[in-house]
């Protein structure tokens, strides 16, 4: 997908919304998971270039944790967990890799694996397919960038990324925001990880960004 | 692991039981988590035959859903889950691949991984390192045919184990039941996996109970 011109990867996000937008109309329908492997330590079993949209019919539990926490915090600060750490990412600038004029890339704090970076778009909004198709150029050259920057500096790694989007019914929710995660997948899923949820990674996201962030200046 | 003595391994259990019981004593150490890495696949990084224990200052997300949950059935139920499913899987006997006098060795209901295989003491227990020395010898035999089972069944696989133990502190848990989930990692985790927390299984329990069970009757 790095090596696809910017108006495929446009088109690629395009068909992503117009089946979300389709999809939703199947009342069994309730949790979109818009994701891709590539390579075979990321799951990977076809070598094509593909991603792959399932939609559930019950919200999974790890997005139900997400969603209950975000909402925590909304009730207890009144503001959006993403909005607020967006603010600070932009603030403090450690951790970001590139800012355009309607996106975000960033390894974020406390990230599960070395080099992961997440997509946001500044404008908060909880349903990717409410995307406006103007935007959908420039996200594409953002996640084109993000994965042509983990080529660079990892040497073609096996990855995933998945899409966050809240699930289908009630619209424009106020404490989730839809967000592209991306993860390399350099290090293993250990005993430790499967057993406890909780993710030993042995890069700090100030450093994974600092390399991303001269990736991107090389173009 | 699978090619050491039966005494070997049941020193190594012995290790793992006095090593919890000293921890504990220290008050920043709260929940135990052993597990062993084989292969590249399942996050090893080193050649040698080990394990490893860490003794966490919290109690990880994984651990305490699973706490939550076992902790509502039992208040709803008025019995411990994992004595329950002994119960089930013994009168069904799809899932069994081994009995003994103490332990049960069987594939559960729900596996995340192909294989996946559990052993569970049949007397309730919370906490790993109350187990009486006595029975030691006998779980030495159940993992290590639990393992050479795997070896046998999917030519030497890459997998992990993790014991499940309940937190220090309050002993004698009436909720929670300490077992040892051996997870064969022959499929990646994948960007649905890593996205929902939920896993996609293509091998049902049953079946992989049923090969298994005649890997266990060849020796």
């Amino acid at each position: 997908m790095s090596r696809l011109p910017v108006d495929t990867v446009r088109d690629v996000l395009w068909v992503y919304r117009q089946r979300l937008i389709d999809l939703q109309r199947d009342p069994r329908l309730i949790c979109p998971v818009i994701f891709k492997n590539q390579g075979a330590a990321a799951g990977a079993s076809l070598a094509h270039s593909h991603s792959q949209l399932i939609v559930t019919p019950i919200i999974p539990p790890a997005i139900q944790g997400e969603l209950d926490r975000a909402l925590q915090f909304h009730n207890r600060q009144g503001r959006c967990l993403v909005c607020v750490m967006l603010e600070q990412e932009l603030q403090s600038k450690n951790r970001v890799v590139l800012e355009t004029a309607n996106f975000v890339l960033c390894c974020p704090f406390a990230s599960r694996f070395p080099f992961e970076s997440w997509i946001m778009p500044k404008r908060h909004a909880s349903h990717y397919e409410t995307i406006s198709p103007e935007l959908l150029p420039e996200l594409a050259r953002v996640l084109g960038l993000a994965l042509r920057n983990l080529e660079w500096a990892l040497d073609d790694p096996a990855f995933n990324f998945v899409f966050r989007s809240a699930p289908f019914g009630e619209q424009g929710l106020a404490y989730a925001h839809w967000h592209i995660e991306i993860l390399p997948r350099i290090t293993g899923i250990a005993g430790f990880e499967l057993g406890t949820g909780t993710f030993i990674n042995s890069v700090a996201p100030e450093d994974s960004a600092n390399i991303l962030r001269k990736s991107t200046q090389r173009k």
